[in-house]
């Protein structure tokens, strides 16, 4: 036995060393390095460039290229002040080239621009903890393929089933959905869906659910690389012009459909929930006209959302609406947001027939950052 | 409702242009280009940069570097030879410096190290066919978490359910195990596990199963950024002296019981095959001896494996699992694979014994091009 471990160390060693020698001629620098302090320093060895810099969502010096300074190794770098706790992203310019940081293995996709990400956290309950795998039991993410007949697809949707759920017991579902540009994969990945569910589940700030997340692209099946289109390079738009043979909200009861026929679920309106972010807010705001006693809780995330010039049919539908009585519509939206006329309108128009909705408004506008908080405060609302 | 739609359209291209001016200053040229000669094109623009090559897996041009050349406007390229069907994966090298190419969303991660990836199909049926996502039934594929007592672990595996699969039938189970460095995300992503049974099934070629890819690190609970040590940078060997309860061997069953005990399955012999490359390999190896009646199937791909010195425990071992007359016992290794040595001695033990196995032996070395075929070629062999 002891030979066999001899030999399977050398073989753990080669593989160490053929890994090591596909990384280039450099040894890599570590990239990044995030502090005690909260601040962060970034290292990129390149030799000949004329001028490297970072480019983050750090609130702290939005809007500013981070410049790198060149050290006498050919290594750049740079610190930035104490972050605050959160999950970020950025990347690196090399003059002029926008690339992600070969040190860091960790990426997000948004649209078809890929970007490192890193996590700042300092206390338990911050936000870069709830953004965070921590050490608590964890749900399960699935990709499912389902049928939707008035698509006339199979599609795909991501389902997080809380940590509890064992195919006995019943639970909510909150069904929560993406933006333009986005796919089945954007909430988890860059909305930290997971990790936010499985950390207020634990810490008992809501009950477990389950949460469907489902593609809102009718023209695509799933996310790019995970249909038969190939590994075309993601616009938002390319699909467009194929002409759905029905709209995201036409064909959203074949999604409740089909979780109602394959989990374990509440199947009434006391056990569903729907929100969304952008062009997801506005599927919400349409799923809650449509369907007006299928749900209990909506939730409009800097929503597309306006109201029509001909309001015949909307009035109708608004009336039946917030005649039965749904126990929530939230809305929330950045103060930068550039949604915001549409919703103060929604919001104008709710106060003038006296229709019941809680309104929440933070700094900031159309970002991720904002987004993971919404579904934060959300979550904490519903099924309670 | 025309306003909410050009209201929806304003949003859209506003969304649009944000995503655009993240990009950097300049114009993304599109890279990679495949050719209709299978020949690809790659473009980078970089200005001031001296030296720029592309480095890739491909055959036709191994263990040399592409060098691009650049053109008046500052992008550099390159057009490959015509390349064979085969999923391709490569980086670029700026002055000395590794990079994934910003023109393509389609990366891989290996230990800690992102590669782009790139397809190249001729017809159908060809390696490149197989290996991307067609248009025919699709299996879901879940990261789920499950219980080990024996390590005393809440840990993750990733489960594949074919299409056909509906909570009423039961269907045989595949264990895929993954190698040193890797994880339970490895078989899915550089291995297309996923593709390649959809595919075969779909084709008729290999019977519906579900394929069970867990973690095979006793001392990781997942993949690296999917537990509570953090966004670390992987390295295979980080964890190794964390002492971990068992080995991956002595652990195994707890995965086979929880399968048998969460889905649908034949749970027997006959409804359970066990294979996995390198390390993993080397997995299967002590799994055939330490559980010789549980599993029909055994795949050995470039195993890990070899005979041990003292070998009176292990005479008994393999006598006790070839008398128990598995349907097949499979190895497989390329030519150059660093681990022949050591499979050359267990082929010869084996010829020794008169004990039957199967033996495949093709180009190249250690290598995922190599292991996608051994899972092509061993899912057609078992369940049938």
């Amino acid at each position: 036995m002891k030979r066999i471990m001899t030999l399977a160390a050398c073989c753990l060693m080669s593989l160490g060393c053929m890994a090591q020698q596909q990384l280039g001629q450099r040894p890599r620098v570590k990239s990044p390095v995030i502090n005690a302090d909260g601040s962060v320093t970034f290292n990129l060895y390149a030799p000949s460039a004329q001028r490297v810099s970072v480019n983050g969502d750090f609130e702290e010096i939005r809007g500013k290229r981070l410049d790198m300074t060149k050290q006498e190794n050919g290594v750049w770098t740079v610190t930035t002040e104490p972050l605050n706790p959160e999950l970020y992203s950025y990347s690196l310019t090399v003059d002029g080239q926008r690339f992600i940081d070969p040190g860091n293995s960790y990426v997000n996709r948004d649209i078809s621009t890929l970007s490192n990400i890193f996590i700042v956290t300092k206390s338990t309950g911050d936000k870069g903890h709830l953004y965070s795998v921590n050490d608590v039991p964890h749900g399960t993410l699935s990709r499912v393929w389902y049928d939707s007949p008035t698509l006339g697809q199979q599609r795909r949707m991501t389902v997080y089933l809380p940590a509890a759920y064992d195919g006995k017991k019943s639970f909510p579902v909150m069904y929560l959905l993406h933006g333009h540009g986005g796919d089945e994969t954007a909430w988890g990945d860059l909305g930290r869906a997971s990790q936010i569910m499985d950390n207020l589940i634990a810490e008992g700030k809501c009950v477990p659910m389950i949460v469907v997340m489902p593609n809102g692209n009718p023209t695509c099946n799933a996310a790019p690389g995970w249909w038969h289109e190939g590994m075309y390079t993601p616009d938002g738009n390319a699909f467009r012009d194929r002409g759905a043979k029905a709209s995201m909200e036409e064909s959203f009861m074949d999604i409740v459909n089909y979780v109602d026929s394959h989990y374990k679920t509440i199947a009434k309106r006391s056990g569903r929930a729907v929100t969304g972010l952008s062009m997801g807010g506005g599927h919400t705001f349409g799923i809650s006209r449509m369907y007006p006693e299928t749900f209990d809780y909506y939730g409009l995330q800097s929503a597309a959302a306006g109201i029509p010039r001909d309001r015949t049919k909307f009035d109708e539908q608004m009336a039946r609406l917030f005649g039965s009585k749904p126990k929530l519509y939230w809305i929330a939206i950045g103060k930068e947001d550039f949604l915001m006329q549409g919703n103060t309108q929604l919001r104008q128009y709710l106060d003038s027939k006296s229709y019941p909705y809680e309104y929440y408004e933070n700094d900031g506008g159309h970002i991720w950052r904002n987004w993971r908080i919404y579904l934060t405060m959300f979550a904490q609302k519903i099924f309670k």
